[in-house]
């Protein structure tokens, strides 16, 4: 018995009057930026962050996140650290740690290395489920501001930091406050659940696309339906200085940098004229709301200027 | 918020009327033997058999598991094999595959490696929840035979291995029908959701232990109240030729062994008289019930003969 084989961010599975939400990442190889700056109190956020982003898409609200954490012989300092993260990532989504697994593998990691994989599941009533279904011409794409880099991307950042041949520890360009490159990149995942929850107490949300490695270009066509494209207006926002170093020192052409990164919004919300309006009224610095583009005929995502 | 603090071998979360059980292991380094034997396609049965054979042990019914796939570079005809084994596993436990991330981690993984994860989501009505609390001396501790080894202990076992000299293309001794010291040790971890699930739907269950790592000795005691110990008549079985062999190569104690392996015996149910009859009088050659010994007062395991 396979998937039910309905498309979006997280599994759905039909219990009684709602659908159990499930979604399951890990961090990529944003943790060797972890291991390169000896931090490791923040990534079980981004670990959080992954699979809780992902099922908030489906207008679920997560229950409980159990977490595996694997290593070739166990730090007790460093593990505490990372769960530390995850304890952190839980409360930010206020969701149950509800167990996890530490798996000591000798010979499978370097020294002072580890992975982590995440799982999540929510819970959504049926009648709420938001699937993409309803969006229609007109609608309006709203966006969420990213924290950064979030944790898609970087294979394609460290073969950056290589060419450029930067460091970690280098200031970046524009940043303000000043920081230093590294910590713009290990800036941990935001955590959009209560921002959406809130939002879906106020106004119908018709689709939401949450923005990991792919970027727009391959995660907003995921919530519309067939026939229909977002059209983007580039001008909306300023990406973060982290994206313009990136841009720049690595040579990297607008449609790579789309289809990789988030470029500044690590969510995107479609609704319709009202719900915007309604929105955008209550976008303030704290939870800033712009206003991306709009939904229209035709495929993909279109990015205007061109 | 932390997890509801109950103990057994999957966490618990309220969900209406009933409890949805939720549990994540690996498969440690069972997977080097796969990889020195180039099989990948049965230890995705071990990944799932881990997590929903916990999760069976409180009474619940898997719903759905999904998967987590990390390599430095993908090779897709081995995560094909990894896959189906997946699917075999979910297929024997009756639950869907919802759905899985499969990650590309350079520099992570040795070429040719891999790591694996799984977590599985059951219910089970509050009602039926087993959970060991009606446990009384002279309740009866029944066995269900496992396939071998499973999926614990395997860095004791690579270790015999290197100790003793031994190839994992060495015929077993005592082995019928014939096979490898290899072949036993990659066989896949026997499933026992639909055994124990249509027990259930018979008699009345009060306590479950899955036999993983910590054998009997760390795990029959997770499910018995206080002051309430498991006498276990050694004699009750006899251990299938992978551990006797495991045993003399490796010149391990009879402590150790009864703290590391399940030797032979995967899944304990702990039931009053009248159920033990029943699953006794059931048991067959293909689905054995092996009456190990019963609760008395005291504290963790009594192995007689001493």
């Amino acid at each position: 018995k396979m998937a039910p084989g309905i498309g979006g961010f997280g599994g759905l599975y039909p219990f009684g009057d709602s659908y159990l939400v499930a979604g399951t990442d890990g961090v990529g190889t944003k943790l060797k930026l972890a291991f390169e700056m000896n931090k490791h109190d923040t990534i079980g956020i981004d670990l959080v962050a992954m699979s809780v982003n992902d099922i908030v898409t489906s207008g679920a609200q997560p229950l409980f996140f159990l977490d595996y954490f694997a290593t070739s012989h166990l730090d007790v300092d460093q593990a505490e650290q990372v769960i530390a993260g995850i304890v952190e990532g839980c409360r930010q989504s206020e969701c149950a740690l509800l167990g996890g697994e530490t798996a000591e593998m000798p010979d499978f990691y370097s020294p002072g290395e580890y992975d982590l994989s995440g799982f999540a599941v929510g819970s959504v009533a049926k009648a709420a489920l938001i699937d993409g279904s309803r969006i229609a011409a007109g609608d309006v794409l709203l966006g969420l501001p990213s924290s950064g880099v979030h944790s898609n991307g970087f294979s394609l950042v460290r073969r950056v930091l290589q060419v450029a041949g930067a460091s970690l520890s280098d200031p970046l360009p524009g940043a303000e406050p000043a920081c230093t490159i590294g910590q713009a990149l290990l800036e941990p995942t935001k955590i959009y659940v209560k921002q959406v929850l809130g939002y879906l107490a106020r106004v119908p949300i018709k689709g939401i696309a949450h923005i990991t490695g792919g970027g727009f270009t391959d995660n907003i066509p995921r919530v519309l339906p067939a026939s229909l494209a977002a059209q983007v207006d580039m001008a909306a926002w300023q990406a973060p200085p982290i994206f313009t170093w990136l841009q720049q020192a690595g040579g990297i052409s607008d449609a790579e940098m789309r289809r990789t990164f988030n470029l500044g919004i690590g969510m995107v919300l479609v609704v319709d004229a009202a719900a915007a309006a309604d929105l955008l009224a209550s976008s303030s610095a704290a939870e800033p709301v712009v206003r991306l583009g709009e939904v229209v005929p035709g495929e993909g995502v279109l990015y205007a200027p061109w």
